[in-house]
């Protein structure tokens, strides 16, 4: 697909300068994998993370955070009341909180956990395909007509009647990321395959996501898309000088923390999709 | 001791590329330190890594695992049920699993945690000499007529015996790693001290046993030793252009990723010890 | 300010070197955000780190160590008692332990959580200023006479406070680092502002002086101001090969295992500051 320069660059940009400027507080309650990546992106990026997710200090701490972002990924019982205790204020403070249902499909309890945390009201839910298919099936049944072997198409599909039935934004990573609000639909191009071999790549892109959306709670679509942008182009970047996937890591940590207006300009890759 | 060229090296390239071709989906209960790690290590070999430890998810998921890593690290009373109830769960699936007793000797309720996982028949277990002398002595007893200050004679010994006791393999990491199944034992040679100043290599090497095991179930010990012999390959290629741990530690990565046929049958070197 | 030559350097060498000659065993009861840098950090200053943190191992394995280092970050209801059962027993064997008292202000849950801490006689007490700030007043009342804006002063008041209060010492991370025993104060003018945009660098430097106490527990003081200027060197020496925050995280490590004599006299710059 070829790129055409479009408002979308001047929109990441944006977006980046006020995290840098502003750096919002983000409440992360993530998974133990992700916590050492979810923590750096954020720094790299200009925000503040705390890693604060005891249920005790909720009622404390969270009306101080500018965005909440729960991650599913080790999930327990005992972590859950905690995801949903935060979620709920959040909500009721009008604070834009943003979902990460990891395998949302991998099990009973898994799943029933993530629908419990959509019904809570995400700003964004951000997943794979299988991910956010799993959810969209659980929440509002098969996707008519879309039975095909397509799965980015049953993806989008998916991710459309997830945002609908939920009333937030939905994105869905893959080669190409897509990002829907249920009625407009647009593709993030921007990143390289080998992010997929470095754990809790994911996970820390849908934190950079509540710290786009935390300075743009009134965009939270655009803040979405820009902030998939900027991760992948990070990593495009990172890759010119990695050798392999830990290298990479650490190039794209770099990079993030790098990044200036004309490098952003010219790479974000972000077209209608619909 | 001289390397001398023999069936180990296409062995481990079989293993090493029947991972990269299948990329089998490992169940990981570890500790938290090692996490990172551990998904990263199973995602440059070509596995897939899922970090699930709940006792709730663990019908629903573990069966469709290819195999299921149990390390006690971080051990706690409320993880343990866990760890048991999956273990339980492989075994009897006659799914491959592996365990890694870390510090066994550290406390009564470690080793006791220990004994009651090996009892659930591990296919592997992996541990430095003192864990697998600790779990060898609290299951069969002290080895008869070793008392000497032979450290690692003491442990061959262990292992041997632990191996017969548990009807599993036992790898022993070292300056030389030892690999028995009670009657055969062989050495793996590969790998650099530093890697030692690296938290969770051997959490993580554990992690690639299971992942090689998983591919080769009914050779068990042959995938043990080409695990180990990879890891350390990876560690050597990684010394080459390390500065200090932490740069092998990603270098370490980035060479198991990238690690092609010609280095790693030229590189293996594991010798029968008995 | 100007450096000039003093006893420092000697003594920051001669903890250093004691460090990698004895590997003491230091037990970490901390957040999991910080496990793998803590024990990384440790490992590269040639200490031996040991991630327990279950009370059902206390009794068997604190008796061992040379020291306890607690950190709070990730702090839950579950994990509390661990952390006041293992201070209690270091307290009562008399080994060195260290407070790091994350996000000491974040809630009353925290607050009274590491308020009961300090009573339990840290040796040394770490964190920044504003930690620093409301675990004083907390203890000891808002500290007189001082409410101007300078946040450095407050600082450095407070920590006396806390010092005298604790009976401790007590040490705060900033653009100086200050160490106090509630009489005597140095400043540790080591380090550069992009450690701050790492995860877990206070968490890490706190292990450190845990370490760093352990092999000298009768000079707390000397120790931790040592550790303090020895980890800003590391940060001074990986800056100047970094090019961004997580190339930084790498060479800083890197830097610390392999600091020499000669670099540790020539940077380490620790000077009264009353």
């Amino acid at each position: 697909m070829e790129k055409e320069p479009n408002e979308w660059g001047p929109k990441a940009w944006a977006h980046l300068s006020a995290v840098r400027a502003q750096s919002p507080l983000i409440q992360c309650i993530t998974n133990y994998v992700s916590m050492d990546l979810v923590a750096n992106t954020l720094l790299s990026a200009g925000a503040s993370p705390a890693m604060l997710h005891t249920i005790e200090e909720i009622p404390d701490f969270t009306p101080h955070v500018r965005a909440l972002y729960v991650n599913v990924g080790t999930l327990s019982a005992n972590w859950l009341p905690s995801m949903k205790a935060a979620a709920q204020l959040a909500s009721q403070l009008g604070k834009p909180w943003v979902l990460d249902p990891v395998a949302a499909g991998a099990s009973g309890f898994r799943l029933n956990a993530c629908l419990e945390l959509v019904q809570l009201k995400p700003t964004v839910i951000r997943g794979n395909a299988s991910e956010i298919i799993a959810l969209s099936r659980a929440s509002v049944g098969p996707t008519k007509g879309v039975d095909s072997s397509h799965e980015s198409m049953d993806a989008m599909e998916a991710a459309r009647c997830l945002a609908e039935a939920s009333g937030g934004i939905v994105a869905v990573s893959g080669a190409v990321d897509i990002v829907t609000d249920g009625r407009r639909v647009v593709g993030a191009h921007n990143g390289v395959p080998m992010m997929q071999k470095i754990t809790a790549t994911g996970c820390s892109v849908t934190a950079l996501i509540a710290a786009f959306v935390a300075v743009d709670p009134p965009h939270a679509f655009e803040a979405t898309a820009s902030a998939l942008s900027v991760y992948g182009i990070a990593g495009e970047m990172g890759m010119s000088m990695a050798k392999g996937p830990a290298s990479l890591r650490m190039h794209m940590i770099d990079c993030l923390h790098g990044l200036d207006q004309a490098a952003l300009l010219s790479r974000t890759n972000i077209t209608a999709l619909s």
